[in-house]
């Protein structure tokens, strides 16, 4: 049997204590963040190091069986849903910090480290890493990579993207390449940014160079209510249209509110139609000046109370509450489907009120909580699945608030991927040619498509001939994956 | 034969206006900005529309002929250099602004707008494009897209590819895709991303959608005067550990001040022995405090006069100067060639002293003008061709200086693109697997490889098996192109 001769080669590469073989110990690792979709894999491999990484794809390929790369499982898009008859690479053991540069402000990592662990290593030469997803105490930077993730801060400061100068890459066929440079605009293909945001198909990261930016000399941060988002987006048009660039710019409706009050007690105004946090940051001068005039536009658009919450205790309060906003959901409703799309700013109002209309329409409860300053949506639809039929009516909301984005001119996923979730409803975005460029790309990285297959892309195979918005993922039709 | 009946196709398709036929006129795009390469094109196809573009290159592919795009032919690594059995396309009638959206800071334009048109453009709205490469008054944003261009002020800023979210693009098989979008962060692999800098070997661009910039409060400008560009670097160190993110830094040698003043009169002190252009901006607030910082910075580490060039013309001045450097060079001696190498800033001192040694075994002379803060070098190796000999000796310590780059850990190429001059050097800095994943990705956009064939990637055919730094390019040996 060829998983017994699979299992026999990985435990010669890994030890015993690098090969988890068990079912009861492999089916922890059935689903990633996004519980819906559980798939048991058929090994579990947790390498140490970069050799140990390039031995297992080589033993893959040898045995003709997919891989499936995995940081620490906290992505919301099944991007990192195991293959049944695969390997799932775990990158948990691969957490070193290999070098620390602070004068020319760079740090090469292993991909297990956490995101904020990074931010910790370089605290002390006053340095940090930039990009700040909500999960960042646990998230890897492996997966950050994966997803090119976001967060509150990318309105200033960029995406994952942005920051990573360059990689270690072991492709699909077991070589290791490295991509980008740690110096700047590096000659050739830029293939460190096709890899950044590549989901986990076209290899396994195995080290990475980031740009670390120096902590701003100041941090102001005010939270002012407004009557609804759609006012409290008038007050966001009028500071980007002032010139102002916030670190931050972050609203959450009176539902999110709500939750979050009640799990972090903030100090949210729970009767507040809704909440808009500006945090500003970056030289003392430039930061008061702009504070001042941001609090009198917020004034001028019709807040209704100005917070400004310059304590770093209670700044760290404000954060932790919205950071907490996802996981607050359980307050307001036992299940929630938390969705991620993109629409242009300027259009936050309109879109806002239409997802209220859906919801009403739905029966449905929507909290909203998102980066506002993106126009990065993520509408949580509340629902509790006791109720006969209710968490099929919630999904189609969610699925439908995601067209709707799209419809709108924006974007079907802002930060959290595609994945299995919404490798279906990619033609929704893109045309065939654009696909097939893709496809031919993930291809020049991966030719066999062993290397997180079924994800991203959308293929008849998966999605049929004519591929719609959020039909179910063909994979459970098939019994490869079950759906919860 | 082929040739006539693509003629004709072309002519179909184009007009007589649209066709460049004639051996004289075809010989006018017989070089790019890098005049050391030349080869006359077939036929020379300028269109007016994509869907010109799209048929051209769907005639080329009937008749298997390649195509080469070209912009404003500018470019300083023969990029542009045209195939002598291809199609050259130039965009320079597809100048078009198509729409500006003030409102969310977009622009969308032809790639034949020249760069300094965008900014004209949108000027009125109180916007502009950041990246600004010397050569921004002809150069086209087709070709900054191409080259990923940078510009004095990519420091604060970035490159080309920071400011491009998406463009239309015709493949090489005529078909027409959609690379990004104007939404931040879109799903899918980042192609975008490589488009920009693939030197047009991916497609011909049809269409880009800009990010634009609010202009800033405030700008302030600084010149001081070093001993020696070590001493000045001396002073970037100290900026840039200061936590100061200046717009622009600039440095210029001895020799290059002497250029550039007796070109433009801008006030530089000819006794000097470095100058450094220090730009700020920013809200007025920010500006004022980190140019008094700079000032302090730059007197303590040792300058022997600081001119302040607040006023909007004398500013205009400086920059005029500075931007005028290459072109001044005619002063200094009949020929030149430039180099364009990108070391770690913290090694600048090291770097220019070795390179006025490797000058003086030369004996040859070698002004130094570049982007300090960027550690992006451009050493002007001066000859004079009539004296025999000359000429080889300078380019072979031109090509010496960009292994040097590359020895100090750094990059073959900044900004100027590896185009035919520098293909042949590209194992210098990458492997031969990550050369292979480059080529694999250009295959799945090209197949055929029928777009700008024989530029950016090396090939036994062009550079042997053994590809070293610096050899001839093989197609002058083969009498494709000739060399002067």
């Amino acid at each position: 049997m060829v998983k017994s001769e699979l299992q026999r080669d990985l435990l010669d590469i890994l030890g015993a204590d690098g090969l988890v073989t068990e079912w009861a110990q492999r089916r922890t690792y059935e689903a990633d963040g996004l519980a819906a979709y559980r798939s048991v894999p058929a090994l579990v491999a947790l390498p140490s190091s970069a050799d140990d990484v390039a031995a297992v794809m080589r033993a893959c390929v040898r045995h003709g069986v997919p891989v499936v790369p995995r940081g620490a499982g906290t992505g919301l898009s099944a991007g990192a849903l195991p293959h049944p008859e695969g390997v799932l690479i775990v990158m948990s053991r691969m957490h070193r910090i290999l070098d620390i540069d602070p004068v020319n402000q760079r740090i090469v990592v292993e991909p297990g480290v956490t995101n904020a662990a990074i931010s910790r290593a370089v605290s002390e030469h006053d340095l940090y890493y930039a990009p700040d997803p909500s999960s960042q105490i646990v998230c890897s930077i492996g997966g950050n990579l994966a997803e090119n993730s976001g967060g509150a801060h990318c309105l200033k400061y960029g995406f994952t993207t942005h920051h990573v100068l360059g990689c270690e890459l072991v492709l699909p066929d077991g070589e290791t390449v490295e991509l980008g440079s740690s110096t700047l605009d590096p000659p050739g293909y830029d293939l460190r940014g096709v890899l950044v945001g590549s989901e986990g198909t076209l290899g396994v990261v195995t080290k990475i160079t980031l740009r670390l930016l120096r902590r701003p000399e100041a941090v102001r941060t005010l939270v002012a209510d407004f009557e609804s988002p759609a006012a409290a987006g008038v007050a966001v048009s009028a500071i980007v249209a002032a010139g102002i660039v916030p670190a931050a710019v972050e609203m959450m409706d009176n539902l999110a509110i709500q939750a979050c009050e009640e799990d972090a007690a903030a100090g949210f105004d729970v009767s507040s139609g809704a909440a808009l946090i500006v945090e500003l940051d970056g030289p003392a001068a430039e930061c008061d000046a702009a504070f001042a005039e941001t609090v009198a536009l917020c004034q001028e658009s019709g807040s209704t109370a100005i917070r400004v919450a310059d304590d770093p205790q209670e700044r760290a309060l404000v954060w932790k509450g919205r950071k907490a906003a996802f996981a607050a959901m359980g307050r307001l409703a036992p299940d929630y489907f938390v969705q991620d799309g993109v629409i242009p700013r300027t259009r936050l109002g309109e879109c806002l009120a239409r997802i209220a209309e859906m919801a009403a329409e739905a029966d449905l409860r929507v909290a909203n909580v998102f980066h506002a300053g993106d126009g990065n949506l993520h509408p949580l639809v509340l629902y509790d699945s006791a109720n006969p039929g209710e968490g099929e009516r919630a999904e189609s909301l969610s699925a439908r608030i995601a067209e709707l984005c799209v419809e709108f001119g924006g974007s079907l996923s802002g930060e959290h991927g595609i994945g299995v979730d919404k490798a279906c409803s990619m033609p929704t975005m893109f045309g065939a040619d654009d696909l097939a460029v893709m496809d031919r790309v993930r291809a020049a990285f991966d030719p066999a498509g062993r290397c997180n297959p079924d994800k991203v892309l959308p293929t008849p195979r998966l999605c049929g001939e004519k591929p719609g918005p959020y039909r179910p993922h063909p994979l459970e039709a098939a019994g490869v994956i079950e759906r919860l």
